[in-house]
C-alpha cells in the first residue's frame, strides 16, 4: 500500500475535563493538526470521527465550532479501537481517489458519566457474567504468570516504564513517576492488578490531517507516509482458547507487516495498548519483538524504553498518557508522527525511521466482538 | 462514478420488537441479503454497520451471531443517515481496489429506551431550548403554509399516500389505510402535525451486499448500479434561514444529480426522508421533481403515487414502514432494489430503471450538525 500520508497532527493533553462540552474537546485538537499541516480549512475536503460513547453527530459538533462544516463528516466507532478505525477510513477514502485531504478526528469525554468504570454494553454476556476488563486482563495476568513465571514486580515495571516515559509529555494525565514498590502497594483492583496497573479514564482529543503523497509536499517538508493501516475483528471460536495469546492482535500484526513490507526489527518505536499491565507484555509477543513468554525479561533488559530495540509506548501509553476510549487511536497516530518527525522533545526516540500505532477493544474477551487496528508508518 | 453494484439486498419487517437484542434483530437480516447475493459468506470482506443508539460495536454484535467475524468491521454513526453513510463506506471501500465484496448492515433497537421520544444530545442547544424534532418540523410547515398557502388538507395527505403505499408492503410497521379525515382527527402533537404525521418509532434492520461492478454478474444476472453515492453535512450560517427550504438536501441532491449524470426527470421512484408529513413536500422541491412552493398541488395531483411521473416513498416511507433510525437508510436501499428489479409485488412501480434514496438527519434543525446521504441507483 502506498499513496497515503500524513501532514499535520494536534491533540489536547488528555485529563479530566468535566466543564468542557465534547466539540470544546475537540475543536483545539483538529485547529492545531490544520496548523501543523499548514493546509487552508476550505482544501478538507471529508472528516471522520472517532468515538465510541460520544453521542450521536459528534464530529459535526465538534467541526461546527469551526465552521469546517458542508463537507461528508462520517462518525466511526469500534470501542477502544474507534478513531484507529477512523483513520483507516481516511486511508481508505484518499485510496479511492475521491480526495487528496482528509482530516481524522478522535474525541471522547468519559467524565460525563461520572468517573469510575464505563458504561458497558448489557446484551454482552461477558458483561452479564460480571466479566469487567479489570477482571479479564486480570485472569490473563494469572495464566500468564503461571506459564511463564511472570512475577508481581515484572508486572508492575509495565507501569514504572510507563509512567517514567509519560512524565516526559506534557500531554499525558498522569504524569509522576512511580517505583515498583509504589505499584505493588497501590489499591487492589483486580488480582494481580493494583490501581497503578490499569489505565485511568479521562477526556481527550487528537487530529490529523492526512493527504495523498503526490501532493503532500506542497503542505510540509516532512510528510509521514502510511505504510499500511489494517483493521480486523476477534473470530468466533468455541473450546479452548489461550488467554495468553491476543489472537487478534497476532492475525493484525502480520497483516500490517506483510502490507507495509517490514517486520518486527524495523519497527523503532510503538504505542500498543497497555489498558492493564499484562496487555503490554502479550502485545511484545504479538508483534514479535521478542519470543513467546519473554516480555517480562524483555522489559526487564530495558529493551522497550529509551535506549533499547523498540521503544514502547514513549507517550505513556494508556496507562500513563491515559485511555479517553475513541480518542487514544489518534493520539498513538500523533505521538509515532511527532517521533518520526523528530519533534517529540524529552522523550524522543532517537533516530526513529519506522514506528506502529495498535489499539484493539470492543468486547469483553477481544475474541468475538473484538476490533483490532495497526497502522505502521514510516519517515 | 461506477464500478460499484449491489448484488443482494435483505431486511426484516420494521416494527416493535422488545424481547430481541439488537443482534438478533440484524442477523435476519444479514443472512437475507446474502442469500439474496448468492454469495458465499467467506467471500464478504468487510462490513459496515450504520446505527445511531445501538451501542458500542453493533455490528461485531450482530456478524458474531453468523460466525462471519475476523474481517474488518467498522460501524458508523450519522444519526437518521447512519446506514446511508455506512453504504457510502462501502461504496468508498470497493472504489479504494481494496475489497470485491462488502457488506452493508443498518439496526436499530429503539424500543429498548421504552418507547416516546428518542434520547437527543444534552449538548445541543436547540435541543436545551425544547425545540424538539416535531416542534421544528411544524415551524418549517407553518411558515411554508403561509408562504405558500398549503392548506392542512394537503399536508395531511401525505400521510394519506404513504399509508397507502405501505398497506402493500409487508415489511411496513403501520400498514393500515387511513383518510384525510382521520389524520386530522388524531392526537395533536405540534400545530399544524396530528399524530400522523410523525414517523412512529420502533426497531428494525436491513442488509445489502456490494459488489465490484466487474464481478457482479458472477453472483447475479440482474446487478443494480450505484450511479451516485453522496453524502455532506449542513452549513453553518448565521442571519436568516428560510426554513422551508432544506439547503442540506439542496446542495446534496445537486452533488448526486451531477455525479449520476441524470437529472429529476429521470427518477423514477425515490425514497425520501418523510420523518414528519411537510419533509417530503420540502424534499419535492429539493430534489426538483417540482417547482418552489408547487409540493401541495403536486402531491395532490398524484403525480408521486402509483401511475405517477417520480413515486414517492412506495414502501410507506418514514411515516409508514416505520424508522428504526440507524436502520432507515439501508432499508430505503432495500426497497429501491426491489423496485428496480422489478419485485416489488402489489407496490410496484411500473418500468422503473432509476431510483434514489435520501436519508438526512441530525442536529434539530438539520442545519449545523445534520448530515445528509443521498444515492442514485439504476438497473
Amino acid at each position: 500500500m502506498d499513496g497515503v500520508s500524513i501532514i499535520g497532527v494536534g491533540m489536547i493533553p488528555f485529563g479530566k475535563y468535566p466543564d468542557r462540552k465534547l466539540a470544546d474537546l475537540g475543536w483545539p485538537a483538529v485547529k492545531a493538526a490544520v496548523r501543523d499541516a499548514g493546509i487552508e480549512p476550505r482544501r478538507i475536503q471529508a472528516a471522520f470521527c472517532g468515538t465510541a460513547l460520544g453521542g450521536m453527530m459528534s464530529g459535526q459538533r465538534v467541526l461546527g465550532r469551526l465552521g469546517l462544516t458542508g463537507i461528508p463528516i462520517t462518525n466511526v466507532e469500534n470501542a477502544c479501537s474507534s478513531s484507529s478505525s477512523a483513520f483507516r477510513q481516511g486511508v481508505v477514502a484518499i485510496q479511492s481517489g475521491q480526495y487528496d485531504a482528509v482530516l481524522v478526528i478522535g474525541v471522547e469525554k468519559l467524565t460525563k458519566f461520572g468517573g469510575g468504570t464505563l458504561p458497558l454494553e448489557e446484551e454482552d454476556w461477558e458483561v452479564r457474567l460480571g466479566l469487567s476488563m479489570p477482571a479479564l486482563y486480570a485472569m490473563r495476568a494469572q495464566r500468564y504468570m503461571h506459564d511463564f513465571g511472570l512475577t508481581r514486580e515484572q508486572l508492575a515495571l509495565v507501569s514504572v516504564k510507563n509512567r517514567k516515559h509519560g512524565a516526559l509529555n506534557p500531554d499525558a494525565q498522569m504524569r509522576k513517576p512511580v517505583t515498583v514498590e509504589e505499584v505493588l502497594a497501590s489499591r487492589a483492583i483486580s488480582d494481580p492488578f493494583t490501581l497503578l496497573q490499569c489505565c485511568p479514564t479521562g477526556d481527550g482529543a487528537a487530529a490529523i490531517v492526512l493527504s495523498a503523497t503526490s501532493i503532500a509536499r506542497e503542505y510540509r517538508s516532512d510528510p509521514i507516509q502510511v505504510l499500511a493501516s489494517d483493521l480486523t475483528s476477534g473470530k468466533f471460536t468455541t473450546g479452548f482458547r489461550d488467554m495468553t495469546i491476543p489472537e487478534i492482535t497476532v492475525r493484525g500484526a502480520k497483516e500490517a507487516y506483510e502490507h507495509a513490507g517490514v517486520g518486527p526489527d524495523d519497527i523503532d518505536v510503538a504505542e500498543v495498548h497497555d489498558a492493564f499491565s499484562i496487555a503490554e507484555l502479550l502485545y511484545y509477543e504479538a508483534f514479535g519483538f521478542c519470543g513467546r513468554g519473554e516480555a517480562g525479561r524483555f522489559l526487564e533488559s530495558g529493551s522497550t524504553t529509551f535506549g533499547g530495540t523498540v521503544v514502547v509506548n514513549p507517550s505513556g501509553g494508556l496507562l500513563s498518557k491515559g485511555h479517553p476510549v475513541g480518542a487514544t487511536g489518534a493520539a498513538q497516530v500523533v505521538e509515532i508522527v511527532r517521533q518520526l518527525r523528530g519533534e517529540a522533545g524529552e522523550r524522543q526516540v532517537e533516530g526513529a525511521k519506522v514506528g506502529l500505532t495498535h489499539a484493539t477493544g470492543g468486547g469483553i474477551s477481544g475474541f468475538d466482538h473484538g476490533a483490532c487496528a495497526i497502522h505502521i508508518l514510516a519517515r
